[in-house]
């Protein structure tokens, strides 16, 4: 494979980010030098491929990568122009206005820099989760910084493809307000969501559904990370939250109306048309989120079928998918209450529905839906 | 397929919920007489086979099931049991204390009368949507009215057992607060951060990935329908808000302070340990979900493969996995951005992972995690 970068790259910070960068140039025949702080990091990231320890003679990268914590990249970019006053510098920190704003105070070489941010992560972090494909197929956000050259934005989109990301082209404010959107206010709400649960006893939790499931997945994120993400990116975040709260308030004024009334009957209609309100202005924002391989979204239809919990029998059933000619377009499972038994909800195409059922019936299949 | 519930069985209400009760009783040999004010309702529930339109000589059920909407459901259930006065009456409604409260305020004969919920649904709604196994496996509550003859309670369970779900005991005021936390406060959530989404532009939309969608799937349900039920348990409800709005000004405050600050080494302490417990509180909540089969939840491992997005791949990728020996606990697929392929994630006891890794890598599929 021909890599679109050129020389050798210098990674500095090998945890995750840092070392699946390596990886995946490595992998792909690129030059790789390696530096982090931590002894045990670099060796870890050594021994997964990554790249090699930067030595006496690696005084002369084309590019750096700094992928190091939010909340010290700007320190780190600025030592990284001063040591490699040659050297393109980009950095992978998931907020970006603030690196721009410390590095533009410190009076840095704003030519030589431009910002990103691959929209790629796993549940595992350090060198040893590493893997060269972390950022296939992501979103690669790189941000001008107002002055990099042309051919520095160009070395960093070169990096983001060569990796198998899609670069995306922005600005570090556009970034940090459409992150604050899509990524650290729904990892707010999910986490004040799962809260309320650490006092409910153990029947009303076994009354939870996969809405609840979904709904705080992302509350399982480690408390540090985020302290540092979320307050990198405090004013755009505070903005959405205050609206969020805006919309909290309307929704409880118009419950505490429902609740004084002494039947349905009674409530108010403004309160009633308040919280339709919050609900319809919920559809009308998920129907906003691009589908399947970034395009617009479809509408799918699903059909549910019920797996025996044993091995091979989703094979089996998506097997019989398959020979029924019909695409998956996409899967869900679920798993019944104290039942040894799944559900898979199927997307397909809406004219496949009836097809797929009644070939799913004919091999035995039974369908919930 | 004996049942346990005895004699007929009137369905009053033929939407998805009663005519799915109708079609499991009826395909397990049960004697179902259906009642809708919509004849053609009713009538597109005999034709699924949910059971035949009630007739004159069908005065005389065992068993009422009322599956009406929940802001008609008590007065529905008061005229059935005065004209079925030897028969036992339930409901499927999703809030049980307002139900309750009505019926008790209007005097109604609450020996014969136990509420229950079953805990299942589907996407689609109307009785062409049944399905016989709607409820296998899920949670169906029991309510005693606390005057409901044990005899009554036992029908209402045998009713949930005949239909392959788990029954569980629990009070009206216990069970509306239960579902408050668990299925409709995640509810509120999801509108709620699903409606920032209605201004953003199609950019930030682009870097929407899986965190985001799980955390809005829920938004896009019905608002009459969720209306309807916010405000039936409006108490309960507005009691969870109330405390989740509690945290979410903290974690404003928080961000504000971290705002106002030049620098993060500015930032008073007390405002990131502020971020960092509201973190950490949906650590704790999140990991008191109860997993697969309603068990204590396990922590699996998570082996990420890239699937080609063509049929069969994903059903040869889960033969490879029953062939290495390795049982399936869960799968999410996610999609990748404008690309053809896809990220299936495999989830296996912890003890698997390596052996699973080495046998798909050998299998020639590529890993992501």
């Amino acid at each position: 494979m021909t890599l679109a970068t050129q020389g050798p790259v210098r990674v500095v910070g090998t945890g995750l980010l840092g070392a699946s960068v390596g990886l995946g140039l490595s992998t792909r025949g690129g030059d790789v030098v390696l530096h982090d702080p931590s002894r045990t990091a670099l060796a870890l990231a050594r021994d997964v491929g990554a790249g090699r320890p930067a030595g006496p003679d690696d005084a002369h990268p084309t590019l750096v990568v700094v992928a190091a914590p939010p909340d010290v990249t700007a320190d780190v970019v600025l030592a990284e122009l001063e040591a490699h006053p040659d050297a393109v510098v980009t950095d992978v920190a998931s907020v970006k206005g603030s690196v721009l704003a410390e590095l533009r105070a410190a009076g840095a070489d704003l030519t030589r820099y431009v910002g990103s941010h691959p929209m790629a992560g796993r549940e595992r972090s350090g060198p040893s989760a590493a893997v060269p494909d972390l950022f296939l197929g992501r979103p690669w956000v790189i941000t001008d910084s107002g002055s990099s050259r042309p051919d520095a934005v160009l070395a960093v989109r070169a990096l983001a493809v060569d990796l198998g990301a899609v670069p995306v082209s922005m600005d570090a404010d556009a970034h940090d307000a459409a992150v604050a959107v899509v990524s650290h206010v729904p990892q707010v709400a999910a986490s004040l969501v799962a809260a309320r649960l650490r006092d409910v006893d153990e029947g009303a939790l076994g009354l939870a559904g996969q809405g609840l499931r979904d709904v705080t997945r992302l509350a399982g994120s480690d408390p540090a990370l985020w302290t540092s993400i979320l307050a990198a990116n405090s004013a755009a975040v505070r903005q959405v939250l205050v609206d969020l709260r805006t919309d909290l308030d309307a929704v409880i004024g118009a419950l505490a109306s429902a609740d004084a009334a002494t039947g349905p009957e009674t409530v108010e209609l403004g309160a009633l048309a308040t919280i339709a309100q919050a609900v319809a202005a919920g559809n009308t924002g998920v129907a906003r989120i691009p589908g399947k391989h970034g395009g617009v979204q479809r509408v799918y239809g699903v059909v549910t079928v019920l797996v025996p919990d044993a091995p091979g029998e989703l094979a089996r059933l998506l097997t019989d998918v398959g020979e029924a000619g019909v695409n998956l377009e996409d899967l869900q499972l679920e798993h019944a209450a104290g039942r040894p038994v799944g559900m898979a909800a199927i997307s397909v195409l809406p004219g496949s529905v009836e097809h797929l059922e009644a070939e799913l019936t004919a091999r035995g299949w039974r369908l919930v839906s």
